[in-house]
């Protein structure tokens, strides 16, 4: 299969990889910026463009692995194109393809979080998918198979619920890593003490509700402990609020 | 050694469990409810009591696992011992144990999230260290080290630093896997879905700063992403202010 990647960040290096760790061949990288696009083209042994003009109209697959708001604006080079289309984005429908005339279209959701400093397993990676017609949808079902085991089929609301949903289970949650960190740090304290706790409670979820696995001061409404909390937290009025409002969703839930 | 353990909740099961499988002989288990502590007792091969009046008084190692505010009460029933005197909190000063004129205590702090329901490699757990004197903390350690590899002296001072991290970090993550599941469930979507992305989440961690491989749409100031957002969950006041507030966090790190 003959693959174009449009787009050179964290999904597109990650899902080009995979498609090339698969056979694929591929062959160009399209990047508003050149160097990045020479960069991961580089590493894919494809060739390098910034110029959406120069984009090669003879590959079997076009993955769209841009910003959601530029999308539509790539898609639109890709107009009336025979080939299959797809686009990555969580939170973009599948119409913004529709409108371009393409003969099959689709989306290719990679509910994972990519760092381009971490290498990852593609087939723990769930793909959530969704396409033109029910041809397509084999087609892409084919394609994403061949990626991951885990392949599901998702319309453009649902999958717009499940990148909520991904919001506060993965952006939120690495930030209040990020803040735990800030604390200790703060305080000459090592945030390896941390690293255990965390992926403990990441672990722990895989196997039982996080509903019945909830532990800590707000679950327990122990007022003390909360109290001595944001005693040591009066400082800083940005993690006091973050204390104040999860706590009490937490004690809505259980109370 | 023999060892009485003072408590029967989550951290209490999972530590005298740990003491056990190293080889300890448990010889008592007390708690405020009989029917409890006949349960931990059952599975460690204990004798059961509700009445601290009737705590064996013979044994080399007290652990006292029971809520912060229950420590002080339940130490006072320890007054004078010549036996070592643990608790296990993270929130609470070593003091409580001062004033029972004890010839020797400290705290043992496991710095992990104990569910009843989920069996724990106690090797990974990190444990936090602090003594009334360098004497009691060698032969802390020497007790530590033969449950975990990973031990640590920590003030009390630092060790509530610890805590509050511990609860952005754990307590508060827990909570935002539950909100993402509850988002799902209320769309009928399977929380299947996420977890592959709450593992790799935790496991970046490891190895990468939580600084430095933030993702989602308030890192890169996606505000059309953000307001779509908040217009699914316009329903959900409560999820909108976490959302709101987060987002405001990440936003002030990175911009």
């Amino acid at each position: 299969m003959r693959v174009v990647c449009l787009g050179s960040g964290n999904v597109a290096s990650h899902m080009a990889a995979a498609f090339k760790a698969k056979g694929a061949e591929l062959l160009q990288v399209w990047s508003r910026s050149l160097e990045n696009a020479q960069a991961l083209a580089g590493k894919l042994g494809a060739l390098a463009t910034n110029d959406l003009g120069e984009v090669d109209l003879t590959a079997d697959l076009y993955l769209i692995a841009v910003k959601d708001d530029a999308i539509a604006n790539v898609a639109e080079h890709l107009r009336g194109l025979n080939a299959l289309v797809l686009h990555t984005s969580g939170a973009t429908s599948i119409d913004v393809l529709k409108k371009q005339g393409l003969k099959q279209y689709g989306v290719l959701y990679p509910l994972q979080t990519f760092s381009k400093s971490k290498a990852l397993d593609f087939s723990k990676v769930p793909l959530c998918l969704e396409a033109d017609s029910p041809e397509t949808l084999i087609h892409l079902q084919e394609i994403a198979g061949s990626l991951s085991p885990l392949v599901y089929n998702l319309s453009s609301d649902d999958r717009k619920i499940v990148h909520v949903a991904a919001v506060f289970a993965c952006n939120f949650t690495n930030h209040l890593y990020q803040l735990g960190q800030e604390i200790l740090q703060h305080h000459h304290l090592d945030f390896e003490l941390l690293k255990p706790l965390i992926l403990e409670t990441a672990e722990k979820v895989q196997v039982a509700s996080p509903f019945d696995v909830q532990t800590g001061p707000a679950v327990r409404n122990d007022e003390q402990t909360m109290e001595n909390h944001l005693d040591l937290l009066k400082d800083r009025p940005d993690l006091e609020e973050i204390y104040k409002t999860l706590s009490k969703s937490i004690k809505k839930t259980y109370l």
